[in-house]
Parts: C-alpha cells; sequence; structure tokens
C-alpha cells in the first residue's frame, strides 16, 4: 500500500536502552494526555497502566497466557530490554470516512524472558493520541515453536465502576441489544435469557461481555476496548472482577477446548483502548485503522462502493419466501427483474437476490452440512437471463451465499461459485452463516472461522469480488489490509425491527458507532418507509422503531461504502420525495465531521462527498425528543450550498406517527446554524449540495 | 453397473404377511445352514438370533438406538409388517479376485414402529450361505426427518468365550498388531500401552476391539464380524460385555460427542456376521462386496490395477529423507529418474514419488492445518521433466498427497491438486493421513472423515484418478462402488517392520486376510528383499520379520489391484532372479482358491490371471516351519504348466537366515501335487504358466 502513504513514514528510535535492573518504563502520547506507565512487578509479572489527563484509566493490569502445549504458563517475566520509537505518517484508505489518515504515535517494544521456559515473548505498546494499542509477540527462537494457547491472561483493570454499554459474552452471535448499567450490575445471562429472538446463543457466563466494549466514568470520560487485526486468532471476549472492576480477556474455543494454535513468528491482535473527555473524539478515531496492516491488494481500481436493493425485505415481512416449495417465491425472474428496473431508474448499482438458489426447504436448525451448492438456481429464477438484463440496464445482481453455517461446505464450492459469479457478471457477494457452525465444535468466533473469514476475504479479492458477510466475527479493521471486505454485518441490525419479542429500541442505533462500528462499516440496512409489518402476516406484531426521517440520518450515522435501501420498490414508491435523500447521499467520503455524540442518546455527523463539495449530514436521538442546533461552519468560505432538509413533522414519533416528515430547502452558507428537532425516536437527514 | 450384471436379477417375494400378533420370525441360507431367528420380546426389544448348522451363533442379540436429537431411545418397538424375498444374481467386478461374482440370500425386511415416539424403523436381514448381514433403514416419514444419533446398541451376543484375533478399539488408527486370547481376556488398554510404535492413538477402553472382529469357537466354526457400506456414518468399534460374551456397537463420535448426523430416509451400513466351519469360506466370501451398491461410475475403461515402485522406503531406511532441508532429499530429479528407468526396465506401470513437495520440513504433530498446498515441487524436483521422461518410457508417477491430517485443508485444494495431476500425466494418487484430524475434534474414523474419504473418491473419480489411501478408515467393500478407490493402508503394514519396538511379528500376514482385508484390498507393500535395516543408519535396531519367499508370496496371499514393490532398486537389484515373481505376478484374477487357511498360523492361495490361463500360488506360514502338500487339481484337464517355485533353502528362517531361497522349475499337470516347505516366517511362491 506504499501507493496511498503521501508522506514519507517518519520512524525514529528515541531511545533504546538495556535494562534488566529498570522497573518502570513511561511513554506518553504525542499531544502527552496519554501516560502509558509499564512495570515490572514485584512477583516478576509484567503490569501496564494507563493515564488520561492525569486520571486513571486502567491500574496496574498484568499480561500473559496460559498455554496448553507446551503446558507452561507465562506469567513471570524479566524484561530483557527496552526499544522505542515514534511514528508520524499519512495514508490514503481505498474508500472510507475521510480521504487520509493520520497515524501517530510512540512506540514500545518490551522484549521478555519468561523466567522458567525461558520462552522470550514481546509486548508492542503504540501509544496514540486517541489511546492504546497494545500487541505481544512471539519472535522465532530455539525450542520453541509451535503452541496452543489455552488463555490470554490479558487484564484491564479499570479505576471505577464505570457506566457501560454491553451485549452479553457469546461464542456466536453479537445481535444483542445492548444494555447500559454500571459495571457491577452486568449479568450477561439474565440479559442474554431475554433475547428470545435470537436463534442461537452461546453465552459464556454471568460476568463476560462482548468487545468492542463501551464505558463512561463518573467524570466523564469516554472509553472504549476492542481489538485490531484479528488474524489467526480467537475473538476477544471480556471477563469482569466484579470486586476489582478487572476484566480479563476470555477467548473463544475451539471443539476441544484451546484457543489457539500458533507458530513462532507470531503476533497476537491489537488489543486497544480508546480515551477521551469527548464522546465525538471516539467516533472519529482511526487508531484500530492504523493498527491493521495495510492493503494486501496492490490492483484496487475494481473496488467500489455502492448502494444497492435487494429481494430481502419482502422474505422477512412475509410478503414472499426465500423457498421455493413455500408457494410465494420472491426471487422469480418476474420479480426480480422489476427490481433491476427500480434500480436502474434510481442509479442503484446492485440488485440483492437471496433465495434464489436450491436448498431453501431445509437449510436451517440441523447442523446439517451439505445444503447449498452456491451454483445451482431455482428452476423459477433464470439467471442467465437475468444477469444479460441488468447488464443491459447498467446494474448487476449481487451473489448471496448463504452457508447456514457450514463453513466446510463453503470452501469446498469456493472455485466453482466465484468463477459462477464472474460467469454471471456479479462482483459482490454477500456470506451469511446462520446456524451453528461446521466444522462442528466450532464457533462463528474461534480461531478456525477467523481463518474461513479471511480465507473467503483472499478467494473473492483473488477474483475480483467484493465481500460482505452477515453473521460472523466482530471486525476488528481488516478492510484496511482487505478493502474488498466492504462491509460485515456482525450486530443487531435494521431486520430487528421485525422480530416478535425484544427487537430493537429507539437508543441503539445510537450506540451501534460506539460499538459495534468501531470495528469497521456494517450492512445495517436502513431505509424502511413502511413501519407495520403485518401488511402481509396479520398475525405479526411487528414494526419499525423510528420514524421515516431517522431511517433517512442512518445513511449518514452509521459509516459503510456499502448501503442498502432496505425496503422494497412498492414502499419507495409511496415517498419518493424522501427516497431522494438515499439516491443522492453517497457511500464514499472525503471528509467527516462528528459534530455531537453521546452514548444511548444521539448522534449528529456531517460528511463531504468523495470527489465532491457536497456535505450530509444525519442526526439521530433515542427515545426522546432532541432539540439541536448545528453549526455549518465547516463548509466552504464564501460558498452557498442548497440544503435539503428531511425532518421529522412536528407530529412524528416513532410510536404513533412515524411516516410523517417534512423536506425543506433552504440555501446555506459557513455561518449558518440549523435548528433541528428530532421527534421520539426520530433523526433529521440533509444533503448539501454546493451551488 | 447393469452392464456387469450377466444373469437377470431375480426377486420373488415369497411370502409378506401383516404379523403383529406374531413374535418370532425365522429365515434359513440358501443352503439351509444358517438360520436367523427374529423375534419381538416380552420387553418389547427387537432380537436376533443366529444358528450356523445347529449351532448357536448369536443368542438373542438386542437392536436400536439412542438419540441425541430428537432426545428419544429407540428400543421398544412394535412389529408393523414383515416382508421377505429372495435374490440370487451373478455380476462382474471392474477387478478382482475373481471375474464373477454370485450374490444369493434371503431377505427379510421388518417394518418397526417405536412404541412411545411412533418413529418407524425398518430392519433389513439377508442371510447368505456365507452368513448375515443387517442394516437399519429410516424411511421417509412425518415428524422425523432429521436426528442425531448418540449411540447404536446393536448387540451380537456371542455363545461362548472364543478365541479371538483382535486390535484395540480406536478413533484414530488401525495400525495395531493383532492380539490372540479369549474373549474373556480382552485387554485393549494393556494391548495398546505396549504399541510405543504408533504415534497418534485414541483407545476407547479395555473393552473394546476394532471390526473386522475374527474368532475361533471351541467347536472349530469361524466368525468374523465387521460392517458393509461405510456410508455417511462413523465407523464401529465393539464393546464386550464379559459377563454375557456380548459385544455392543461403539460408533466413533465427533467433536462434540456426537455420532452421527443424519436425515430421512437414511440406511446405516450392513453389520455382517461370517460363519462357517472351514477358514478358507471366511477368506473366500464376496458377501461384504454383495452388500455394497454396484459402481457409481459407468465408464470404468480408465481404471487400471498396476504394481509399481517408488521413493519410499528409502526414507523408512534413513538412506533418504522427505524433507529437503535434511541434505539427504531423497525426491530429486536425478533419483527418481533412476528410479523411472527400473519401472521401465522391469515393466511397472507407476513411480510413487513422496516428499516431492514443498512443506515435510514442518508437517507433523503440531495440528497444524496449513502444511502441504498439493502442488509446489520441492526446487530440486523437476516434476515436468520427469512427468515427460516418464511418459516417454511408458511409465507414469503416481502422485503422493500426504495431508497430515488436515482433511479440510485437503478439501481446499481439491480442484489444483487433481488438475496438476492431469497436467502431469498422473492418475493415480496415493492420500496419507498421519497425525490429528483436523476438523479439530473429529478422528480418522468420525463420520465427517468417512465422508471425507468417500468425497476424495468421488472427486478423484470425476477427474479420471485411481486412489490408495493411508491410515483412512477401515475399508467396507465401498470399492465395489467406487472402482477407482483401488486400496487402502489401514492396518499395519510391512513398512512396520521398520519399527523400532513392537513392529511385525511372523503370524501378522496369516491373520490379516481373516480381519482387515475382510473389507477390501490393502496396499500393503510387500517385496522386501533387504532383511537387516541398519544399512544407512547403524543405530537402527529394526528388521524384516520373514524371509524372501514370503515378501514374494504375499503378493498372492494379500489381493490388491495395487501392488507395490516396496524395496528400491539397488536391492532388487541383487536378487533379480527372485524379483522375476514380481514382475510376472498379475494384480488381476479371474479367479481364487483358498486352498489352506488357519488365522495366525497359516495361509495357502492359488489365483488365476485375468484372461490368461496362467495361475500364482502363494503360501506363508507363521513363526513355526509348515510342511504342507498342495493339489494342483484346479489347472485345466490335459494341460501342461511350467511351475517356478521360489521356496526358502533348507537353511532358511527369518531370524536368521532370510534371505535364502532357492527357485526350482518343474513341468506340472492338474494331476500334480507339490510338497511345500515353509521356513520359520517363510513362504513360498509359484508361478504356473500354462505351455
Amino acid at each position: 500500500m506504499q501507493k496511498f502513504k503521501v508522506f514519507s513514514t517518519l520512524i525514529l528510535s528515541f531511545w533504546s536502552i538495556n535494562l534488566l535492573a529498570q522497573q518502570v518504563v513511561n511513554l506518553s502520547s504525542p499531544d502527552g494526555n496519554i501516560t502509558l506507565k509499564v512495570q515490572n512487578q514485584a512477583n516478576n509479572a509484567i503490569s501496564y497502566s494507563l493515564n488520561y489527563k492525569k486520571k486513571a484509566i486502567t491500574e496496574p493490569s498484568t499480561l500473559g497466557f496460559q498455554l496448553n502445549k507446551p503446558k507452561i504458563d507465562l506469567k513471570n517475566f524479566s524484561i530483557i530490554s527496552v526499544d522505542s520509537s515514534k511514528v508520524d505518517e499519512t495514508w490514503k484508505p481505498v474508500w472510507g470516512e475521510v480521504s487520509s489518515i493520520r497515524n501517530n504515535y510512540k512506540q514500545l517494544v518490551l522484549t521478555l524472558k519468561e523466567n522458567q521456559s525461558a520462552v522470550i515473548l514481546k509486548v508492542i505498546f503504540k501509544v496514540f493520541n486517541e489511546g492504546l494499542g497494545f500487541r505481544y509477540e512471539f519472535p522465532t527462537q530455539d525450542n520453541f515453536k509451535h503452541f496452543i494457547v489455552g488463555d490470554e491472561l490479558t487484564q484491564f483493570n479499570l479505576a471505577g465502576n464505570h457506566k457501560t454499554f454491553w451485549i452479553p459474552g457469546d461464542y456466536d452471535t453479537n445481535e444483542y441489544l445492548y444494555n447500559t448499567t454500571k459495571l457491577s450490575e452486568i449479568d450477561a445471562l439474565k440479559a442474554s435469557d431475554k433475547e428470545t429472538d435470537i436463534a442461537l446463543k452461546s453465552v459464556i457466563g454471568v460476568n463476560t461481555v462482548q468487545c468492542p466494549l463501551m464505558m463512561k466514568t463518573d467524570d466523564g470520560i469516554y472509553i472504549n476496548i476492542h481489538e485490531a487485526a484479528l488474524i489467526n486468532y480467537p475473538a476477544m471476549n471480556l471477563t469482569l472482577d466484579k470486586n476489582t472492576f478487572t476484566f480479563t480477556s476470555h477467548l473463544v474455543p475451539d471443539a476441544v477446548g484451546n484457543k489457539a494454535y500458533l507458530q513462532t513468528p507470531f503476533q497476537t491482535p491489537w488489543r486497544t483502548i480508546n480515551v477521551s473527555d469527548k464522546a465525538t473524539d471516539i467516533l472519529a478515531s482511526k487508531m484500530i485503522l492504523n493498527l491493521n496492516e495495510p492493503s494486501k491488494i496492490t490492483d484496487v481500481s475494481w473496488i467500489k462502493p455502492q448502494k444497492f436493493i435487494g429481494m430481502w425485505w419482502e422474505m422477512h415481512t412475509g410478503k414472499a419466501n426465500w423457498d421455493k416449495a413455500s408457494g410465494k417465491h420472491g426471487a422469480n425472474t418476474a420479480n426480480v427483474k422489476t427490481y433491476i428496473d427500480f434500480a436502474a431508474l434510481h442509479g442503484f448499482e446492485g440488485v440483492l437476490v437471496e433465495g434464489w438458489n436450491e436448498g431453501w426447504e431445509d437449510w436451517f436448525g440441523n447442523w446439517k452440512e451439505d445444503v447449498f451448492d452456491f451454483v445451482t438456481p431455482y428452476s423459477d429464477y433464470d439467471v442467465n437471463y437475468l444477469s444479460d438484463y441488468a447488464k443491459q440496464k447498467g446494474v448487476r445482481l449481487i451473489m448471496h451465499h448463504e452457508t447456514s453455517g457450514s463453513a466446510t461446505n463453503y470452501e469446498r464450492h469456493f472455485d466453482k461459485a466465484f468463477q459462477f459469479m464472474k460467469d454471471h457478471n456479479m462482483n459482490t457477494v454477500k456470506t451469511g452463516y446462520v446456524g451453528r457452525i461446521i466444522p462442528r465444535g466450532e464457533h462463528h468466533d474461534s480461531q478456525w472461522m477467523v481463518n474461513h473469514y479471511q480465507r473467503v476475504a483472499e478467494k473473492t479479492a483473488e477474483n475480483h469480488i467484493m465481500l460482505e458477510a452477515h453473521e460472523p466475527v466482530h471486525p476488528t479493521g481488516l478492510h484496511r489490509t482487505f478493502p474488498n471486505w466492504l462491509a460485515n454485518e456482525a450486530a443487531r441490525g435494521n431486520e430487528f425491527n421485525n422480530a416478535p419479542n425484544l427487537a430493537l429500541v429507539p437508543e441503539h442505533e445510537t450506540i451501534l458507532p460506539f460499538t459495534r462500528l468501531m470495528g469497521g462499516p456494517m450492512d445495517y440496512t436502513p431505509g424502511f418507509f413502511h413501519f407495520q409489518l403485518n401488511q402481509f402476516d396479520p398475525s405479526r406484531k411487528t414494526r419499525v422503531r423510528t420514524t421515516l426521517a431517522k431511517q433517512l440520518a442512518l445513511y449518514v450515522t452509521i459509516y459503510s461504502p456499502l448501503q442498502m435501501a432496505g425496503d422494497f420498490p412498492d414502499n419507495f414508491n409511496q415517498h419518493l420525495d424522501a427516497f431522494q435523500f438515499i439516491k443522492d447521499v453517497p457511500v464514499d467520503w472525503d471528509d467527516t465531521k462528528i459534530l455531537e455524540a453521546e452514548p444511548a442518546d444521539y448522534i449528529t455527523i456531517a460528511r463531504k462527498q468523495k470527489g465532491k463539495d457536497n456535505w450530509f449530514i444525519g442526526a439521530i436521538t433515542d427515545e426522546n425528543i432532541r432539540n439541536t442546533t448545528i453549526s455549518l461552519d465547516f463548509l466552504d468560505n464564501g460558498a452557498k450550498y442548497q440544503a435539503t432538509i428531511y425532518k421529522d413533522s412536528d407530529t412524528a414519533d416513532w410510536q404513533n406517527n412515524p411516516e410523517s416528515y417534512k423536506i425543506e430547502k433552504v440555501i446555506v452558507t459557513k455561518q449558518s446554524k440549523l435548528d433541528l428537532k428530532l421527534a421520539k425516536g426520530g433523526g433529521c437527514a440533509i444533503s448539501l449540495m454546493k451551488l
């Protein structure tokens, strides 16, 4: 990725000392606000502590591993050497929220020797203005090559009983609603028990929660713990000791209880702690991206952010079905042709088609290995005709590879499946992992599956195919390294509006950017224009839990280079004036301003269109009305903009009047301020077209 | 496979009755010697009993299942209906020990209803003159479609404390030496403990042994229990109740302890009981082949039995190494060229090359997933040149796909690996599964791996590639259905002569045909001509445990359509007169006569060359001298044959004088008798060329 690096890398080793006797090493962030202290404790444990503006973020937190093979603990260390350096560089992502990213940190590399086994281990700390990233490295060494991790023993010893936005720790799903409690009040089992809409749960224990984990201290400091560059390693959950408010890493096990099979040289994912007294800084941080490796794909010319519609919500609402035997098969030639026509008419690049292939009669719930073959369309779906027709119309079909969790079966069909896509002019695939994983005993978030998702990213890249995965492990910024991996689900999406029980709540989208989105873009599928979901099945008690204006605002507040317009054409056609915002809003940006944010309350974001001078604003609130005034001081000096404001009407609210919206047009400048009035569960979307 | 059926199938339903009240059903073999009694017992269990010439083989033995999902037992049944029929047909195998096989049995189909769950189950019994085969069938039915087997509860309630030839029950290896004890004396843990030459063992328990299981009663009746047509199901081990001499099936579990994931309609493998008062009948039986399905391959013209040599024993003896980094890499271009020359000179079709590809530096013992890619030769191995050179010489390279147990990795590389073979004029592959299986938690003999081996058979068949697998599950006659699947290892092979500890014993080859070979051909790799194995590594204490003449006789006594000449050219060149037998002996036969046999003592077999009038005889003994006279009355009337007799010299024995042999020539006729004198651990090989 050298070609995207606009400033040359500056790495200066500013001290490097042998300090066998020295027990404390300090390092501060470039701006000095964050200080890291690493200590070799009396019991030979290595610990780190983190301060922000002189307030403790983590008290001394120890590091280490318990290995299953060789059967040793890596807990008691001698410091062999300490090296330090700093970096300040800027690079350009292939796509993203901004066109240029600064990577500015100070680095400390501790080389440690475990006292009994003499195993050599390094810990690399990078202190950014935004927080801390650290990872373990196992260098090549004599007498220690292959090893099996039983547990990683990384601690995050927090300084208080913070307010926390969490979901239950789980090996197989991250599609939970967020819970907001004090650390001391976490009860992951209780939270999981009430989640009756999730088909497959593997909850870990009462005190274990998932990453990214968002917290707020009583002092108003925002803390986020996550991981970056999750490669060849299981996902990290966090288990809380409520006496000390110490989280310890809990890795997802494989079928026999091991966590990771590793070989030197090896580097773990980064453990990340974002910290700031401004919530907006958390959302603006690019630290996790900076901790990932540059793109492994050299020719990225074929990678294009895009918007799409799909034969999808019809199935969720009961209008149609994936299964041909149902008698209301959605993905038939005639239906999909209308989607292609609609996409072409309104300028969408892609049409996702789910239920196009044989296997849906018997695909879920039986841990069945050979369900789909990824190349056999249903007899009423003329894929040759439709792919040709789409091509004529300047549209592409988006492939759907539901695996039903059977990753082994999918891998056996890789080559033919991707060739089939190329033969039919498709360059984007949506994968799905609904169901228990095969290899049986593995989990959605275990090392084998982490490697599987990466294999899919690599295989699709080889074939110039863009990827979004549903039901995968939480993202960790790998879209920098594999920029064809546009998006993931990996959280409770907009589709849960249709879940019968716990479903969604209006605050959900105000938490997601502080949690799930820390790792990367989400295919949230915004754009529902019809709110009572019993249209085709009167027995359904489900409904969408936003206003229509909020559905529009989500295109800005939930960043993704791959955005669906979730509803189906009939419903868009009833609100074509509002639909204009979805047509206009880009999926790639030159700049992003987080104007306001508070987890579980509200978010307002402005973004500048990639390569153009237009801006787009999204503002959302939770279940409360929100009145706010935003300044447009980020606009160009002296320029005028045509603002189109898609807002909740005065009588709108998510429960009683969700479809009520107003569209206003006004000319604005850099000096303008806009008063926004968001209804309960409402939002506001604004396009600012430079005149 | 209709085209191989020479007589039309005769299926006559000779009675079909509804017998809700009837509690006993009897069926006898076509010759009346074997009688089967099926009973609905007082406790609603279904049992079967088997008699042979009015002697009990199995006392009432119950049938059933314990399911994990749905969580029900299938033990208590009502008989819904009983149907009976008989079949007498003859078919021709693609290759084999005989050119035509008679399939003659009476059949009973019981349709059962489990009393609580109302699950419908069938049991199909086929009674042959050679014994019994029975299987379960789960037909399509309402309310019972997918199910997970927790245990199969099939009993074999034996009538006495028989002499038994057994190896320990194990989930991952069948490469044990055989133990000969009374049933009451079985101790599988003790037997396993002494087997220090086996790298990976997963022994089951003190009373569990493997199939095929050979027994002999005090009355001189031979009994063999095995299974046929092992498809989509785990392998069966047998657990003994020493109080009742009852074996119960013990299926190999997967990573989470389940045995099989099934869906109606489903048929289990056949459970087989061969029985006779003649040991030779056991070896001559084609019952297991008859219980397998006809070939799924319609064009079999490309399937050819063959003999081969290989770059292989050099590695086992320390002359060379698989690993290029060892400094004595065997599979280099110059070495392999000499093998091609030798093969061409002596008329061998194939040259196996092990260690040809990158990965051997770090391939074993670490449960590592991505070891080999199956397409990247070492830099000193010019595969393009050698495959061209072989082609010019009328020889083909045989591919080696060692997986190190990582089946997932192999499956990902299937397509490229087989294309690579075709690109290099190779049509035979030897697979290997040395190491712990990946998917981790699966076993060599679990359902997933049984399906994997079948996938390999199917994939190779698609690509017109012949297959032999090393370290797979025990064979069950599937070479009828997949005739490209020529052979397997799946037992302790000749290579174990090189193991430092328990190694081999002279009786081993007299037991194999009664056990392992019941399921199909073995790549035993006979043909060792050099007996002290410290030639290249003086520290080795290993040696071959036969005479040279016995090594020749094994080509007849151990049937395989794929026979290796195991030693390397230098050693063959020292005994080219004896090597002539290996050159002459065919690997496909029109007829086979089991002349004499006693498990653990001796075997003498005569076979008639396919399409020619020549016969070949192999006679082997255990650690004892054996003098025997064989009649040649199977020869053609009035014809003369040039007999070449390769025999132990008068002073030969396996321990002190193994290489001492004599070659005699004599003219024989149908009236001739030959006195054979086998040394300790010796044998005799005879070619009979029609004049």
